[in-house]
């Protein structure tokens, strides 16, 4: 019985961390930790995806399909997600996770763009999966937005829709309102993918489920882009000290944290300079080697860039506006 | 103009991280870093407060009498407090820390203790000193007693009192319940110290801002016992983001943080599974290595022991209780 499903990103959020360099070894060892555990669902994919491994994205060390097989054949109850954005994975990229014993997929767009993503959620469920909209970037939108792409998503066919932070960015009470209006205007269940930029990541996700939310994403050690995510084994601790079931075992967890994980971190999951301004500013983290340049170049703060980009509510793919800000702000 | 108070102690909390190995440069530019970027006060001392160095709780590099004159000698504009323990610190001490340039007292006792505060209170007051009451483990008490305890220390002249929340134990509504009744109860203003083990410092310390505390504490790069602190330049950023005057530059913030504190951490400041169920069952960090051998010899499982611990709200000096505990669990 359990009251808020926990979704473990480690294994595909975590990948950035990891600079996407994940042995097939060590998927299968944290698998088998999250199964013994009782982790519900737990997420296995390039970080940007089914089908980032690339030059642009960076190159992952070992075909995903391979290590979602891997993950699934430890799994005696855990199930395995995965993460599709519309544009970096297409259609087939779902049929062979399938094959390969996915069980949930997650369709997920810019918070404004949910309408890219009719044809991938109905082939999902077709497919008989698990299948879950992911509002990215959900800062970027007023919460009458959310709720209308949210509608996007269930009319498409998605059993849950998440709001995911994907800056660090939100403060719990703009969680609390996007929550709540989402409970209160759409059918399906509701999700909340935090990031600890601005070391809110568990004070958001408390939120999230005193807003309504039932499925919460973690990542162990807090594994994942910029300041990482609501740490897994804490968030078990936290609910655990609430009263709310999430059939995870607190020493189990916390084992595979310190156990697997910790020993094969590139780095701690600290909140450096840079990734607080990531949150404070509600930008992406893949901004900041560009704006690094742009700083240099144009001898302007690159945080005053980045605040500026954020300002803007600059998104991923418009790289050129970094150096036409940081132009207009040496004036 | 301030809205909030930040007080920051990574010159004492953070001393623990150090293995209190700070040196007097060391001191000196973090002293400097902090006054350049308006923090309003900061503590220098031993992490067990004055008079802290000593074979028992670890024995400081540098007399912190000559740390909190390197400090004091950097400020400007801030100024330099010191935490005394009766018992390990003596009225002396404040004497001689006012000699150095100390501008502000802490003076803290065990959540049921503020009575053995009052000399120690009514002297650093006599000595000019803005003094506080800081009461320690709060998570130990009930409600009613911490208000009782507050006006002990405001009977005996403290002009701010602290719910110390030693172990990071405590969740935001049991903070803002404590917060609240000392804001209803007492006439003198209120602080908060937030520990991190349950990721929570940040949402505590926003909950007590809610519930009007004025004083909350940070620390650059979270550097403290345990999980460690509120990290302080995130509070900066999140407070600004709220609206909330601090006083403090949120750049220069970052700089001293990324380019004076992150170089010389020894081990940067995770919630590791040790840390996190100290916080669970609200105990000091320093039963730790008893609960380690406790473990091996009665064949236990530490954690166990330390949840018990927290159930029998064992508190520092009765380390003897953890064998005791360990052999009943094995039967």
């Amino acid at each position: 019985m359990r009251d808020i499903h926990i979704l473990d990103v480690s294994l595909r959020d975590g990948s950035h961390s990891m600079k996407h360099q994940y042995s097939e070894q060590q998927v299968r060892d944290i698998a088998r930790g999250l199964n013994q555990a009782g982790v519900e669902y737990f997420e296995v994919a390039h970080g940007d995806g089914l089908g980032g491994s690339s030059l642009q994205y960076g190159l992952s060390a070992v075909d995903e399909l391979k290590l979602i097989e891997a993950a699934a054949n430890e799994c005696t109850d855990s199930k395995v997600a995965v993460l599709l954005i519309p544009g970096i994975g297409i259609k087939d990229d779902l049929k062979n996770a399938v094959n390969a014993g996915a069980k949930m997929a997650r369709v997920a767009t810019h918070v404004t763009e949910a309408d890219i993503s009719a044809q991938h959620i109905a082939y999902s469920r077709e497919l008989g999966l698990k299948t879950a909209g992911f509002l990215m970037m959900a800062h970027m939108a007023p919460t009458s937005v959310i709720v209308e792409q949210a509608k996007l998503f269930e009319s498409y066919g998605a059993e849950i829709v998440y709001v995911t932070d994907s800056a660090g960015y939100l403060l719990p009470d703009q969680v609390t309102e996007r929550i709540r209006a989402l409970k209160e205007n759409i059918g399906c269940e509701i999700g909340f993918h935090a990031h600890n930029n601005m070391s809110l990541a568990m004070a958001n996700s408390l939120a999230a489920i005193e807003a309504g939310a039932t499925y919460i994403d973690g990542s162990l050690r807090a594994l994942g882009a910029g300041s990482g995510n609501t740490q897994t084994e804490v968030l078990v601790a936290v609910l655990q000290r609430m009263g709310i079931q999430t059939g995870v075992d607190l020493y189990n967890i916390i084992d595979v944290a310190n156990d697997i994980v910790a020993p094969i971190l590139p780095r701690p999951q600290e909140i450096s300079g840079s990734s607080l301004i990531m949150g404070y500013a509600g930008v992406y983290s893949s901004f900041l080697l560009h704006t690094e340049k742009a700083s240099k170049q144009f001898g302007v703060d690159e945080r005053d860039i980045l605040v500026e980009l954020g300002r803007r509510k600059t998104v991923g793919g418009q790289e050129d506006l970094i150096y036409e800000v940081a132009q207009s702000l040496r004036k």
